[in-house]
């Protein structure tokens, strides 16, 4: 009975998922969801991704969170205009649902944005089975975190586009495997693209920032 | 009605995890269970407890994962008995629930322990809202998710007795200030107890292993 429910509420899920991807498509918007354990340095990256990107394009931001509004006032400060989904509003959520998504929607004029970025609550496993009506989602792994995740939650990795290893600045001070890593990415999801980066330093920006780019010049110019 | 369906499974998980602190006091075993973002350490932190612990008690471990047994394969090296539960033959759920730890005990002589370890699946939030019959809980949050967990996933910390500070061999390469962790912990529990560890170093592993110590033989002496 309870797997039953579940696909109630996956299935409900689903279709405001469609309104909210019909939304994302009418008014042009590049919407990323961006998701990760707690602490991979999202925010961080979301930061730097904003002040480079912002010359070129214009950005919005919703940031959800079981509690809080300290990223949504981290993210503030690049001028973006921010959304806080706090979801212990939706019984604790440990993950953004498609509807809190577009209850954060309402309260933007989505005309003003070129790319919208959804930043999810920190969970490698149950963001993975809610579908938000995003154009791409994205994983964010920290280093510090391992080699192994993409086998371990590998929905997680199969559901999304493109993974960022983020702190590689602190690589030489862990036993990390990069080449393990990697083959564990492809392991549950061959050929996905990696972009090797640190939030902090800023290396290995540009391959994303260009992964960006290109992918919202597609959907701005339709 | 989610919300209804929600409250229908925790009333039942609860009725099982009574069922397993019951089994926990007959056969005098102090099971704890360690709960943690993924990466933050705990398989390290397992390893060399298991290690340390080894000629004063006699431990079994149950290592939840959503996939894989790789987390298994490095605990069993420490020779203690180890049963591994991948969530994903049970719907890919996102935390241990009491029945699933109930199955896992089965496979067990509780007699041959005064130890029992349940490593949960890495996850800050669903896992703090399933009771599973442990005597104590433990949340473990690594140096390099940052300071402001504690008040973003309040609920874990909340419901845990005691929490680990990991991975401070890496805190002369981070930007992290240790007062506003102990704060933010302090926060949303007062007095909790702290104890800050490096897994790898073992700087700081007295105080968790008296703590273990001090809470096994208060159960296995009744």
């Amino acid at each position: 009975m309870e797997i039953q429910v579940v696909k109630k509420v996956l299935d409900a899920n689903l279709t405001v998922a469609k309104q909210n991807r019909d939304r994302f498509s009418r008014h042009r918007v590049f919407a990323i969801n961006v998701m990760s354990s707690p602490g991979s340095g999202k925010t961080t990256l979301l930061e730097k991704t904003l002040a480079r990107l912002a010359p070129e394009f214009r950005a919005g931001v919703i940031v959800g969170d079981v509690s809080t509004t300290h990223d949504a006032e981290r993210l503030a400060r690049s001028g973006a205009p921010i959304v806080q989904v706090n979801t212990d509003e939706f019984g604790g959520d440990c993950h953004l649902a498609a509807h809190v998504v577009a209850s954060a929607l309402d309260r933007f004029d989505l005309d003003q944005f070129d790319l919208l970025i959804i930043e999810n609550v920190g969970n490698l496993v149950c963001p993975a089975e809610f579908d938000i009506g995003e154009d791409a989602k994205v994983v964010v792994l920290s280093v510090t975190e391992g080699e192994d995740k993409p086998v371990k939650y590998p929905l997680m990795f199969r559901v999304c586009d493109v993974a960022v290893l983020s702190k590689i600045d602190l690589l030489p001070y862990l036993d990390y495997n990069r080449n393990a890593a990697i083959a564990y990415i492809h392991q549950v999801h061959g050929g996905m693209p990696i972009f090797e980066i640190s939030a902090k330093t800023e290396a290995g920006f540009d391959g994303w920032l260009d992964w960006l780019r290109k992918s919202i010049r597609r959907k701005i110019e339709g």
